[in-house]
């Protein structure tokens, strides 16, 4: 196994699977930065949050894999290039966080929550924007522009 | 499907795998209470919290389900009369959350707050003692004899 | 942990969601001998030869354990006294049978030889009755009564 | 959701963690077809059949996703472009079946089993070389050339 890598960075965005529009665009503007970085990105593959931050680095030509929490690769938003049907619920969750090398958590609920706490036992950076902020080891954005400066070192550094 | 069910009440007990001996204290407790009312503890099979509370139900005759996150069931600690090897890692602490009627939180770090946030998701309510107050909807305990008040009343609404 | 361990042991029988009443009956004689010699019954807690063996086990007055694919306790059969939703789909086969120190396959499908096959991985001793005979480990009962006889010799060795 | 959808096919390719060499060859091949014709190979991502696949598809320049059972990426092998932490031990054969339109299945012991039997019970077209004919809509290649013509012809009709 001496070869080299090749694996692009891989970025994990979470939150709630409906939001509001202005909650929406800072996920489009996430998974734009994220793709046009040459990062892949991990998330839930449903509505909202997630929806929104495929779409954004779908057309940039990202990848985008979809964890579904249900057995149906056609449950995916349109804007997923890798649906993956887990069949598993809420338990996909674990999935998304542990896959990612770092979490950008994006306003988000109960749901979204239990993720923050994942990444948190795991030990993977988070950047939140709207969210919980349930530990200082998360750094919280106070504006979007902050956010994608906060994304934009994490690319760099990763 | 007529029949007359005869499912004891099922009460997952969360929180740290370590622990000091007053929170075993409540955790032991808390099974001991759960078990003398007939009711069967749910909980991650392993050490600390988990321990305590399924040492107070084992020793009062109770029903101790472990729902080890390891694919062995020799990992579970000695007072689990069913050691279930889940194999799932984090992602056991999903069921151990869905398969309760209710939870009760004592103390925890991360791993415990996503499984309160499962529980805020799923709709389980959530007695909770020197762990995270993140939502109205978790009942606080601000002593041990109120947790066991609030358990008991919950045992009998059940 | 020098404490001395009171688990009963744990039999899981698996076989099809729906069956004909012959196969039931097999189910169901197989259940009753299970909880008779004081062994809980672990089952995917759903009809057919699930059902079977846990209204055998259950009108022995034995536990019986069924890991639900869903995430609602209220999917189990009646007969089902620990229901957990594991919310995992086919994913919770693996559980049935990691958590079973034998299984008794009972006719069955392609759901049941997915279980077959966990159990050959993880090395668990396999009694069947028409069911796959993929591989020599599984012990093959060519009638009800040598069913019975092989069960009741694999209580005593447990 | 009206929009165009620019999801790439998805292969499973499913086999045991050590093969030998013509067996390595037979999954190195079969991996560089599918990415030549711009499909994402989806395995276990560990050793053996699974990293012949991975590598055929990777020096192809195509996607290769990696579902492993344990919680750290850094266990994929290195032809692995998206791997996966699932934490979900055997659960996570699962997964690479669901998530695939197609399984191939290379030689393979009872691991692969449990994935071909999953594959039966979802409804997954499955090609096989060297490994299970449990059943006759598997459609099985008696030679490395069958399996490329059958692959092809598959990649065409999906």
């Amino acid at each position: 196994m001496a070869e080299v890598r090749l694996q692009p960075i891989r970025i994990g965005v979470i939150g709630a699977g409906r939001c509001d529009p202005p909650l929406y665009q800072v996920a489009y503007d996430t998974g734009r930065i994220i793709a046009s970085r040459g990062g892949i990105l991990i998330c839930g593959g449903l509505g909202g949050v997630m929806e929104g931050a495929a779409k954004g680095a779908f057309e940039q030509g990202g990848t985008t894999v979809g964890l579904l929490p249900t057995s149906f690769t056609s449950d995916a938003n349109p804007y997923i290039t890798i649906p993956l049907a887990t069949g598993l619920g809420h338990a996909r969750n674990i999935l998304v966080v542990q896959s990612s090398q770092i979490v950008i958590a994006i306003g988000g609920a109960a749901g979204t929550l239990s993720e923050i706490a994942i990444a948190l036992k795991i030990g993977i950076p988070i950047i939140g924007y709207e969210t919980w902020h349930v530990d200082r080891r998360i750094t919280i954005a106070s504006s979007p522009s902050e956010l994608t400066k906060l994304l934009e070192n994490a690319l760099e550094t990763l």
